[in-house]
């Protein structure tokens, strides 16, 4: 039988301009729908898990159009509340060469900041659950999301749910500080938790030595310190730290470490040619889900994300659509792309 | 010298679907901006009137984005704010035959919404202006904007300014008690009002016997009623109503009347095979301002308003882009649509 | 709880030149998937309805892509087979005035005309179902399909399902001779028959007198003794016939009538201005189950359908997207397409 | 064995705006080939006739583009000089309601209009050949193409070649008493002359009286006046002239008349909703003369030109696209516009 | 006088998803026609050869939009007949970086596969030919396009043709064992052979040692001995080998060798930044033949082949489209990609 | 108060294939306004200048279109001559990898190239004005023009305003001899000049030594002699030189030196994935001048200028669309093109 994965969180208009336009250029803006949780389903569906997006999303058409998109995806849309004014937006504007993407948020407001403690059903969603995911978005968004976000560990932790969080910290939404105090709070209810080479920092104040994150030079031993930090303060099973060395907004270099309390894993590193960048961490966050889940090992898993997520960033948008097969060829090391007919 | 008129208010992005498409099939938005007195601004502009579009945008891509459109259509952008955080949105989805075009209004929060008096200049302003233009749609978006339109209307009247309001009624902004007080403290200081054949009804309670504005049936004397009931109750200097009879969404019947105290004029109507039909009613406004303000005879100006906002109907946007010489062609008679070469 | 009601039958990659380009000017085309039976369920889904829709479709990336799109519109794809080589593709050119438009088939040996007897489970498929709906087009694809077709009827009416069968009789498919023996083995197990003006007479030799087809002349009387010839053969328990008058490719009358065996029911009838109107008559089917399984009056459930197929008209692709209460404003006069704000 | 005819003239690259987008919206442009005599020959090519079109194009990449675009619709391109310098170029604005379409001419200095008597070997164009075609515009685009024009009527005489012009008087090319003149000294040469309601005066000062053509209201016995005059003045063999009827720029009446010095021939009359109207009276001429050339009697050739140029106003770009077969439905006909699948 | 080719072959509709979108997120294809023989002819007419493309297609638009198509690109499509059902389709998703593009056929049943011998005169299309060029993708399309193959390349022989083919082995059309033993029958009457680095071995079983395709690893000492093995055993005049380093989806390396049975050469090495990469062989192919026929030496003709097909992965679609002065300009070393003014 | 800047020349209607299409594959074209000149005004105003850019424009709606197009990137436009027949017009083909990038210009007989001596008022014009910019494109489009020109320099210089040229050789305009004695009389009065590693030897055959343009070997000290050479010649203040590498048409190196009588300065080198390469050296003239007006050291502005034009290859048409902060954090050593949010 399928496993079932419940993620929560904020799901956003993505408006974003054509080609390489600059938002002043543009005439038009290709829309999907994005946000943390959604990615991580999104991805979960493509690897046949029963894949469940909780939010709230306005009533409307713009609301309707969104669920629409996730069903579209194969994301479950059960546990969605459709009530509340408005669904979030975000302007992105794709890089290229030195000039970096561009995102412009305008997400203040929306019906899932507003949700109350009490409008979702956790026992009912997590019944017969194996594990749920939110991102460190999610509390950040609204203190009453906060709330509901605790409310949510809560009940997964008492329902006997494995609790994975993507730390994901969005300096545009709270402080350091602020994230710190927040984030600690639902850590004691977190079994891995997934970070990239910057969180860790912006959150706890775990820093990683000898590294300078804009000339991508990722030093390794640092995030292997930062991981088992990590794992240690908040007593966690796993910790995943993804590194991405930005040479430029075309090309990067991919690659993740994973501790658990005894081993450290580090990926093959990928150079990727890029097409979409965003929703590259989220890629990564799904292949690890799926690969836990599934059964293999934790390196497997490791390798698993770390493709899937190196082959994210060939698809326009914020969702990754491969299959279990494309993700396993690449692992496998045919990173060739030669056509297949 | 050219005249100069000032228009104030709210500007959004607006997003709509491509073709017929409805919400839940776009993937992309064609994306402009609009807004009640932009739109008359715009039209303003494309006569030769020093058209200046007072507003608060965010500083970010999206609020200069919108500024540079407004330049690109001629307006003048010399007293907008920038500063604050959210452009409103509006998407549209454009109904034809039986099925309207639909409107869903994002709009809360904005930049402008949040809007303080004393934020801006209006001395400066209004030197040496010929007219003031705002709607309805002004202070309905919030209580601080409804203090700052009256803040502007005041000094307009002081600075010799005439002043000109289209009512405007939005039922999703305010209700029918709330837009009936606020205006009517606006009136004391208004000389031109334009209506629809709603709005006087919605707002002050007004209404034209014997019509159905659903079935297109028009009753040309109740509304001239109407007109001199408004008049006389704000004393004003002119009220002109503008007549949609909505055979569909595809095929509308346009008219106007206007009463200057002592004379109703009736415009000619025309028959429109609809475009794009939103900012019709805007870009009569501006006719009508522009033929006011050029010397045109209270008749010629309600006609030029007339057939410039017919021209509108067949025009993508809410902006209206005809020149003079268009409207005047149409109003003399050539409706007859033969390729210009 | 939610009506159950399956559909049965093809559906295909339809590929449309955007504009009213001709196949030859085309360097794109629109991409949807469409069928006779799965444009029925994506009507009732947006109805509220749990509307399945069975069928076989490749396993490969088209295959996925057209589940995806059924998904997107919510319609359940629980019964779908992923097997079989190829997806069959319809190719459209939009006309326009006197031009027609033109579909071209390209059908032949797709994944669903090549299933065989006993590949689905129709006893699981009609568990709680209410109602089961296919098209002429079904037993029409190829010889293993209609044996199929006759399983499935026969599996609904022992499972005590509500059979509702449009005639849809499609030249390109199959002969008249051949049509009129395997429908009329069909006709046994089916209470509800849907045809257009055409369909009888083509099916079953069953002709309106006085009508012409091409000029738009549809005699209501001759259409009413088809529909109770239609009652009377295969003992149905209601008969409905969509009327279309073709004034040209832009332009048409459209309406209905419906036969219960004691009554005649002839609808209000719409001037359309036509947007798409391919997928008219399966959105008027979809109608009709709804109103007849939400307890309608056979009355109301007539005009709900003409009104929904009326609506259908103006929104591009197969499928109509509207809402209950967008057809019931329809119903209740407002036609006017005044934009809703 | 298919019949050859020639036609000769200036071929242009036509940008149009998407929609209905005015220039100043437009992003891009759709971008065609387009041009009188160029738009005879693809309605010939249709027809199945050897169709020959004669221009100088530069040789750069815009050149050979306007080459591949005369042959993708299968026009003879043989006898094509390439060289030169520019190809001309003209803007097209598509109107809808009472806005016109506009056309912006920047076809001055093209590698025709620079053409020198004797750079074609008429000898060898002419051999085999049925029919010249040419228009107006072609002796008005320069005085060396004037020339040229005048040796090519004359090599086709010579060659007992028919030879057919289509009047189409550009004012922005030429004035009336040039035009005058100019044609005059080519009728000598001419069998079939082709015009619309204002070529004739415009040209030779043949005016309808009783007609405006603002209005649409076309006397009949106005035009036949003026072909009897055309006829007789020139001792021309027939004598077309078509009759729109511009109710508006969404809506025409179009039919034609005939004279061959014994019987007057007027066709149907098709009330057209249209798609894109230039290039109409071109895809008359080439109904025309494929209805005289393939042995229809006078009258048919003239119902087959005016169905066929009814069609092509419901296909965008200039050049109609359809089958004798498609032309010979409508006059048969069946204009109802139903699908044809 | 132009030299005539002649190539056979089917050709499809390829349908492929704009920038790098998967095939899930299309909602439109880009639409052109492609097929290995074709995309040579293709290739052939840009350097001025009389290039005839053989096949069937369809009667209807499909097939009349592809002659179109063709004809465009200055191919000659004289032999096509027109006759049979449908067009094979084939669908195309452009893969980047990592993720191979991806190449769906749905080509079963086409017009060109169910051709019978006989139907075309092979001698009179071989009339004044200097070359014929198939690949083993007809002959693998079905048994009886098998057959007629063999009867093109006996006419050609006959003809005193020169006979190039190119193995392109398609692992879903036939197994290695029939495609051994169908192109063993066939390379009797061929002169040329070219084939890619894994053709050989699939075909014939002629394996290069020491290479793995997948790593890009090209042994060309393996290459080497595969081309004599090739010319050896069916007594071939020239042999050549495409050499492709997949480093990655976005960046092959590419370059080719000949060998004449005497002496070896080996081309210049591009390192390629893709546009798109399908026809890449076909492209070196159409530049052998061109630069054989054009009477360059082998090791021109060759360098000419690598250089042309280097141009043609910066082109979107199947065909390439460069001239002899950019292919030589690319040969003569300027690939530094400097505008051209 | 801002600085004023002026700039001089001839703006074209850019026509640009979408994606990497040829020519002949185009069915729109994308557009766009550009010109050597306003495109310095371009990049100008973003960094806050006052910048006017003088032109002559035909008054129909392209050139109405055109004026509104720089208005919208915020350049001034007061002093623009709205008349003449003609927008010239640039056609633009985007290369790839070996694919160079392909101009065809069809600008002759342009508004601005039939500017006469006296149409400006100059001493209007350079009222309050800082600097004077012109290209070396402006003189060379017509002789009359390069009256002006010299009619600009002469006034600038009388206003006491510093002129900036960009030698910017155009052989399809000029010949070397041509552009040598009118440039030579322009340089008396220009301050500094601005050359890329082509223009000096081309216009006034100053050659750097050890140089190979085509294999992007740019040897430093070739080009400081040159700097030195030119501004010795003819008194310069400074010569700044643009050094592109180009690897290939998606690849590039690119770096500047400046040279001002006493020191030189060596940029930094970017190595540029290209998006569009047009107008780079416009955006280096930009960045130069606001780096030199606004107090930068030359060193500074040399740095600014060169990370400006950096970030214009990744923008597509030829402006540059980059903010102040954008260039100066990219100068601050933040190429790593990450996401901001």
């Amino acid at each position: 039988m399928a496993k079932k994965v419940v993620t929560f969180g904020e799901i956003m208009l993505r408006l974003a301009t054509p080609g390489y336009q600059r938002i002043i250029q543009a005439t038009s803006f290709d829309a999907t729908y994005a946000g943390g949780e959604a990615n991580v389903a999104a991805s979960l569906a493509n690897y046949g898990i029963d894949a469940y997006f909780v939010t709230k999303l306005p009533k409307h058409e713009i609301g309707q159009a969104c669920r629409a998109f996730l069903r579209k995806y194969g994301i479950k849309t059960d546990y969605i509340l459709m009530d509340g004014d408005r669904l979030g937006v975000y302007y992105l504007e794709t890089g290229a060469s030195q000039r970096p993407s561009k995102v412009i948020y305008d997400r203040a407001n929306s019906a899932i900041a507003k949700v109350k403690p009490g409008e979702f059903n956790w026992e009912e969603i997590f019944s017969g659950a194996d594990l749920f995911h939110f991102t460190g978005i999610t509390p950040a968004i609204s203190d009453s999301a906060a709330k509901v976000t605790l409310e949510a560990v809560k009940a997964a932790k008492k329902a006997g749910v494995i609790v994975s969080c993507d730390l994901n910290y969005r300096k545009k939404l709270w402080t350091s500080e602020k994230a710190n105090k927040v984030m600690s709070g639902l850590m004691e209810f977190v079994d891995y938790v997934i970070a990239n080479e910057e969180d860790a920092e912006k959150v706890f104040g775990i820093k990683a030595d000898n590294t300078d994150v804009k000339t991508g030079d990722l030093d390794d031993s640092g995030y292997r310190q930062v991981a088992r930090e990590l794992l240690e303060r908040f007593h966690l099973k796993k910790v995943a730290i993804t590194l991405r060395e930005s040479y430029s907004a075309s090309d990067n270099g991919w690659s993740a470490l994973l501790y658990n309390g005894m081993e450290y894993y580090k990926s093959k590193k990928y150079n990727i040619h890029i097409v979409d960048r965003v929703g590259g961490g989220d890629s990564f966050a799904g292949g690890l889900i799926y690969g836990l889940l599934s059964g293999m090992s934790d390196h497997e898993a490791l390798e698993f994300a770390v493709a899937a997520s190196c082959l994210k960033h060939t698809i326009p948008g914020d969702f990754n659509m491969v299959s279990i097969d494309e993700v396993k060829n690449l692992m496998a090391g045919d990173g060739s792309g030669r056509v297949q007919r």
